[in-house]
């Protein structure tokens, strides 16, 4: 039979997916993962008072979310020092991420972001038929200069950076964001995606400012709070550019697990506090262990670390698939001058002792 | 400071939301509902066995949703006695509904469904720019023959149809709705929404044939499963045409909690039976009420029913003023002829009283 038409634009794209999940790849292999540190989830966990938080809520889920997430907005609100109306909820960054695209980015419209950045962006970006424009990172560091050169000659109406970023954990100080932002164009969309900020040095992330309308600053419950499971993040902007999202987002699409759990997590500061000590703590630990395999690792604000394997992309992807093979989940950077990295998150001590045991074969495997 | 500019078609689209939750109005009231029956949720709650699943997977919220929902997909796969590959879980039927229209709907594109039919597709339609064509119900049912000739007359590549309908909570039987489909052109895509087919008699849903490219059969866990709270519909349909989804699709868009409690609730069939049950009970209930007052209730196949108030529209919207302004939140239908409705979800007992006693003055007051 004949199929329905999909839209040209929908015809031409393919049916992808911007990562391979672990779970697919246990399906595939056969095989359960010993260490999951591939995703910069947090293997610490959310908060105890969260996970009775959400005990408790079980037997509310038959009512959808509130629509407008008011009282997770007002904590954020009250937490950021802005007002409510500067937040909006979304299922994740990367739902947000795709609304980003879908208000500011027009078909074939340019969209600058950092070759090897992240694929969830240019996942969205294809998405919506718009033109992705992509720059090389310099030193493992997303390029400002070159960033806000191709800003300029595309006349962009949309750009992307993270700080700290992913997947190679650098980042800029928050002087040199700020420059940025100064230097951009007023029509052009900053999508300042801050996922990792809460494990970055003191002084990462410029000071908010909400009267400015073209930047969005992207947070999550994700990463150091261990939500991701949950779906939950914000944008934080100027009034009249958050309300654009009134226009096109999914309004009962947040879960009120997320909403009580995101607002329970928030709640709980000392855990919080506890969890950026251990990641910390853990970069460390993953840094040495690269040291004594004679590695180096990537200096990391981040949840994870970027460790150099002292060869090409062709060896770095040997030592993962040596690691998956000893059911180790890491990922791998794939841009050209990054894939010399392997990405490892981090996780509680014991698969950590996992990856460390398998990192000392898989080099092996991987040189042999 | 300039705007950043929204896309052509962002820019023409109003800031608006589908329906006002019960949240915003109680916020706005400055008090509490004391019967939460105006959103079809399931006052029942999911399963005891679900909360505790529920519960026991709170320690695991780190951890990103399995992208492909696999454990889910295969048990929805057993159940309906089809393949994985026909079945694609998303963010609730609304979420599935922006991805359907995206796919299949392009800018300008006429988009049939009811006059008075789900508010919700009408906004996705709308925010992707397509033109909606709606015809109007005929003796409280979506007119399945009226719809066919705007399918046809306008050569739509898309055409929504509930059955059970919302908000009337009428139905045409599976012999009716299978001749619809066969007259259907091969190159329209029908959506057809059967959120509601777990309380219908038997006879109403017409078999599943997955080898059909152009039908969506869209069931969701919001409704008798109880769990609106968590998020989670999915579309039975052809393999391809399934697999068309993974273009645009938000891969870890789910939440691994839905996923977990959807699958405890497909294993918990006595728990579904009684809730089944329940409802059709709450529906007679309801039905008596009506007719104790002097009103009709409309016949229904779904966890409402829609109650003729006996006057037109205007007299229609004070009674479920009247009864908000008791704390009992009720919504109705707006569609001309419709809108001589309210619409009454089923609840518990307790809920249901709060209702009758509130009914009665409240239709006092709209009468004086």
């Amino acid at each position: 039979m004949t199929h329905p038409r999909l839209t040209p634009l929908a015809e031409t794209l393919p049916a992808t997916v911007p990562f391979i999940g672990p779970e697919a790849q246990e399906r595939a292999r056969g095989t359960a993962f010993r260490a999951r540190i591939g995703a910069n989830e947090s293997g610490f966990g959310p908060s105890p008072k969260v996970q009775a938080a959400i005990a408790a809520a079980a037997g509310q889920m038959w009512m959808y979310g509130d629509a407008e997430s008011a009282e997770l907005r007002a904590k954020l609100a009250e937490k950021h020092e802005v007002s409510a109306q500067n937040i909006v909820i979304g299922e994740g960054i990367d739902g947000l991420l795709g609304l980003i695209v879908r208000l500011w980015a027009d078909k074939n419209a340019p969209v600058v972001t950092s070759l090897g950045a992240y694929p969830t962006f240019n996942y969205h970006v294809a998405g919506f038929g718009a033109r992705l424009v992509a720059v090389p990172y310099r030193a493992d560091r997303e390029s400002l200069s070159d960033l806000l050169d191709a800003v300029k000659r595309e006349n962009a109406p949309l750009v992307y950076l993270a700080n700290p970023d992913n997947p190679m954990g650098t980042w800029w100080p928050a002087d040199d964001i700020q420059r940025f932002i100064d230097a951009l164009p007023e029509t052009t969309m900053l999508v300042l995606d801050e996922a990792y900020g809460e494990t970055a040095p003191a002084g990462t992330l410029p000071p908010l400012d909400v009267t400015r309308p073209n930047v969005l600053r992207m947070r999550t419950f994700s990463k150091v709070y261990g939500l991701a499971g949950l779906r939950c993040g914000y944008a934080i902007g100027e009034a009249r550019t958050i309300n654009a999202f009134e226009k096109v987002r999914n309004h009962f699409g947040m879960t009120r697990m997320a909403q009580i759990a995101a607002s329970a997590a928030l709640d709980d500061v000392d855990y919080l506090q506890s969890v950026i000590t251990q990641v910390a703590s853990c970069r460390d630990r993953l840094a040495q262990i690269a040291t004594e395999n004679g590695l180096a690792a990537i200096p990391s604000a981040t949840n994870f670390v970027a460790i150099d394997c002292g060869g090409d992309g062709a060896f770095a992807l040997k030592v993962m698939q040596a690691l998956i093979s000893r059911d180790v989940f890491v990922r791998k950077p794939m841009a050209p001058g990054l894939d010399r990295c392997i990405r490892v998150s981090v996780a509680p001590a014991a698969e950590i002792d996992v990856f460390e045991r398998a990192l000392r074969a898989a080099l092996t495997d991987a040189r042999g």
